[in-house]
């Protein structure tokens, strides 16, 4: 793995994947305890939580939350708990995203989507349980033994995922379709629908650390560079791949009429674009020196992963 | 206002509501500051939930976290806060439970419905956006100076909202249409569902004024209380009342086929089981004499009120 920049060689990212591999795995292991089936009826919305939010996902988010961590000596037990509270936060807003009144999507990861598999109510019903859920993990005693240490995480992940976050995007998003965006409003649109979890994700590491409010704050550089990189990828590989690759509907925001990076100025702009994203996220990461390595090559893969 | 039991007489009543608009004043003008208008488009988002959010109701479940926090001495400012939190949760539960997916309701307090005043995808992401929202304002250094109590304002109130909460009640309820539920499956139903958030309300009282746990208890007690009493008389209001003088549906459960302690053993046995409910949740404030008088007198008005 390189040291000195964005891992780049096949080698390097082979390495990642297996990084990647086993915290996914231990996030896994921890969603599940953390989703117990209670012994009523309503376990089905238990069951319909577990089904979206342990379907094989890459989890990046936890990812990032554990490798920002590291960088401050924080105990996995710790760093895998606060992780997986990102990633139910993710799930609920896919699963919310892919309800009939909202993109309407069948198929997510190669399955049917939450309310496909289940039905409507109880997908709403599974998206709320696991958004609330995560603040639930996040103010245990079990996530972090200082109270003030656990509320910074709850406030920082409801700042990055209501209103004025993710839920804000997904509102932008959903008028994006009767819109003429500029370039600036598009890119506003993704830092909010997508670059505020993944930074907020980085920033959980640090704020388990204990990390001063500067590197707090290259952290979250780190992560909204990532996060521009990542959706300037995503729509690469929805304007390229099949659906078959991605396991979901592709060619959707081009039929939508949704304007992206990739629409506006093509593929190769687009691929230009997203190197200097990692570089810049990269350049975020050098107060840390050599110990953010992993940090480094998950930069590199966003752009360079085939899904 | 009665001091020794829970308050009947008509200018009681009067004294309650007095006091109970007061607070609702207060939490209105609190609810207004928390949700503030973006600049950008995303702001159609915050109109829906400010919509819903200051639609006039009566706020029982702030008043309760008020006047529980009042046995403590707990500054208002603190308080208010708290209870607008669990307000927003309030307020989420209803715009989702309203959607064509699950209850499928146009009006609400006398006004079209989120969705019906917006649309479904709007609708979905304001209640993710309150829910949301809430633990934002619980985490915040303005709620509480301690970092341990936030945390624990936060905890108790994702229990009480989530899977194990509110959310499996609402899955239950959803299921009621479908099975043959016994009286104690009714029961469980309605703590989830009612129960849990009502008590939750008192205990954030408790919380902020760092209350021990056996009082906490009492608190969780009287809450339940309160709150299996408030369910069996809104069942005999929809039972007894018409949409105007309710400003929703009425009738709607006989229509689904739903059982309640209504339905199962008829109005006068119901109107029995409530005034029981009250006389055990007065009971659990007797450890606080005089000065729980506020938490009495909402005892009462939870079954003497019209609406």
């Amino acid at each position: 793995m390189s040291l000195t920049g964005a891992a780049s060689a096949p080698g390097d990212l082979l390495t990642f994947a297996d990084d990647l591999r086993v915290v996914a795995e231990d996030v896994n292991a921890c969603l599940t305890s953390l989703l117990p089936l209670p012994q009523g009826p309503e376990q089905r919305v238990v069951e319909a939580m577990r089904y979206s939010a342990l379907d094989g996902g890459k989890r990046l988010r936890p990812f990032l939350a554990v490798a920002s961590a590291d960088l401050f000596h924080v105990p996995r037990a710790h760093s895998l708990r606060a992780g997986a509270a990102v990633e139910m936060v993710h799930c609920y807003s896919l699963i919310h995203d892919d309800l009939p009144a909202m993109d309407d999507d069948d198929l997510r990861r190669g399955r049917p989507t939450c309310h496909k598999a289940f039905d409507e109510a109880t997908a709403i019903l599974a998206g709320d349980g696991l958004l609330t859920g995560a603040f639930a993990v996040l103010s245990d005693e079990e996530t972090h033994p200082d109270g003030d240490t656990r509320a910074k995480l709850v406030a920082a992940l409801a700042e990055a995922a209501g209103a004025e976050g993710m839920v804000g995007g997904q509102m932008l998003d959903l008028l994006a379709e009767d819109m003429d965006m500029s370039e600036s409003e598009i890119e506003r649109l993704q830092v909010l629908k997508t670059g505020r979890l993944l930074a907020v994700s980085c920033q959980v590491g640090g704020i388990l650390g204990q990390a001063d409010t500067a590197t707090l704050e290259d952290l979250r550089t780190y992560g909204l560079c990532l996060g521009a990189a990542f959706q300037i990828a995503d729509d690469l590989l929805d304007l390229e791949a099949t659906a078959g690759d991605l396991g979901k509907a592709t060619g959707k925001d081009d039929a939508a009429g949704k304007a992206t990076f990739v629409s506006l100025h093509g593929p190769e702009r687009a691929r230009k674009r997203a190197k200097t994203l990692v570089d810049q996220a990269v350049a975020a990461l050098s107060p840390f020196g050599e110990s953010a390595e992993l940090l480094r090559a998950a930069a590199a893969f966003t752009v360079n992963r085939q899904s």
